[in-house]
């Protein structure tokens, strides 16, 4: 296999065209359960960083927003709030499970109208270009084949000053945190993902996934490869986390 | 106010008769986000000691059971399976909030026919004597005012060599676990019920409740004076929980 054909699942080594579908049996797994998971692995911590996101979007009444990996649909309900009538939500995920119980979700709660769904795959966005005002992707870069594929998607069909915002596990900026963290990781979130789901191997690739994936510097100089400028990031809970942050030129 | 008519809520000293009502308000509180917290707040460890006290049950096809402040359900959903057609397994909670999200998931589950749900004071058991061949109280006995009372009412509608199981928080074994215990109980829990209920108070209860919850020797002879006989714990997760198992002579 030559470097330029291969890529990681996890701390696998895989043939890049097998990735997707590796990606995809894990989120079929997951999906019923995912919100659940969330609330269990992070003690509700997610929905801080889901928050802080929101409130750095800067998502006004009338915009547009894709909600790239949006899955079941935290922030497509949040946004869809900010919104309002007369703007549009784009709830896109790759992963048809995701999307139904996002979907199922978002109607149960009464978000009708200003909401719409996509299956799509991030690294061909089938959508105009300049298009939103605002893109995110939260948790869902990591597991994408050709990360500068889809940031250059994703910069193709902002409009000009549109925003992306990139939320995803990053590196812990402190040893001490980063042990605990690894013993959590590797020891722990297995164990509960057994427990709760049956299906502890879906959260072993987890823990390995964000562990391959580009720390803080290294996703900020893709973004501003992919033609995005004023980029920058901010950690959180330790840099466990981090949100990029960048622009449209 | 005298001793003989103050009880604890938490940390608190209240008059025995405000007792249920005080406890009451926690439990309408939660009700709805009660399964998510146990799943996040015990990463879902819960299941496992659920687990083991169906495995001590020894209840068999055709038995009759009493899941008392069986909540959302957990036990009499397996206790169902078990007893099959012929048997019967009522579900008892005091607080209808309680008892309304576990029969809607029980009866979304598919449970029919078997399974019959009563609100009921553990004090005060609307069954006639000699009834059921096992009786279950799950993380209930720590609310309720009068627990030899109750005690004394599970003893009178078990059958002759029925089984009363009490599931509990108990005391930690071991010092260290204790401290680490503590920290979490005081500052971590607290902090994922706001963030998942908006509701601390009600997390704080259950810490504190379950710090002036009387320890598993106590307990094994509370049982002992209230009539039953063979009376022995099993300690799980270090002591944080215990599973005591008593038979009415």
């Amino acid at each position: 296999m030559s470097d330029e054909n291969t890529t990681h699942f996890g701390f696998e080594t895989v043939n890049a065209a097998d990735k997707a579908e590796r990606v995809a049996g894990v989120f079929h797994s997951v999906a019923a359960k995912y919100d659940l998971m969330n609330d269990v692995m992070s003690g509700g911590i997610h929905r801080l960083w889901k928050k802080f996101t929101i409130e750095l979007s800067g998502v006004r009444p009338g915009d547009r927003v894709l909600d790239i990996a949006g899955g079941t649909g935290d922030l497509t309900a949040k946004f869809a709030r900010l919104v309002g009538d007369e703007g549009q939500v784009v709830l896109a995920d790759i992963n048809d499970s995701m999307l139904k119980v996002g979907r199922d979700k978002l109607v149960d709660k009464g978000f009708l109208g200003n909401v719409q769904y996509a299956q799509a795959d991030a690294q061909f966005l089938p959508f105009p270009d300049n298009t939103f005002d605002c893109i995110t992707i939260a948790f869902g870069l990591r597991n994408v084949t050709d990360k500068d594929m889809a940031l250059a998607a994703m910069n193709r069909v902002l409009k000009p000053g549109g925003r992306l915002l990139v939320l995803e596990f990053s590196k812990p900026q402190n040893s001490l945190l980063e042990k605990a963290y690894d013993l959590y990781s590797f020891n722990v979130l297995p164990m509960m993902g057994k427990l709760i789901t049956q299906d502890a191997d879906s959260y072993r690739y987890l823990a390995e996934s964000i562990r391959m994936h580009p720390d803080q510097q290294t996703l900020k100089g893709m973004m501003e490869n992919a033609g995005f400028a004023q980029c920058r990031y901010y950690n959180m809970t330790g840099g466990i986390v981090a949100l990029h942050k960048g622009t449209k030129a």
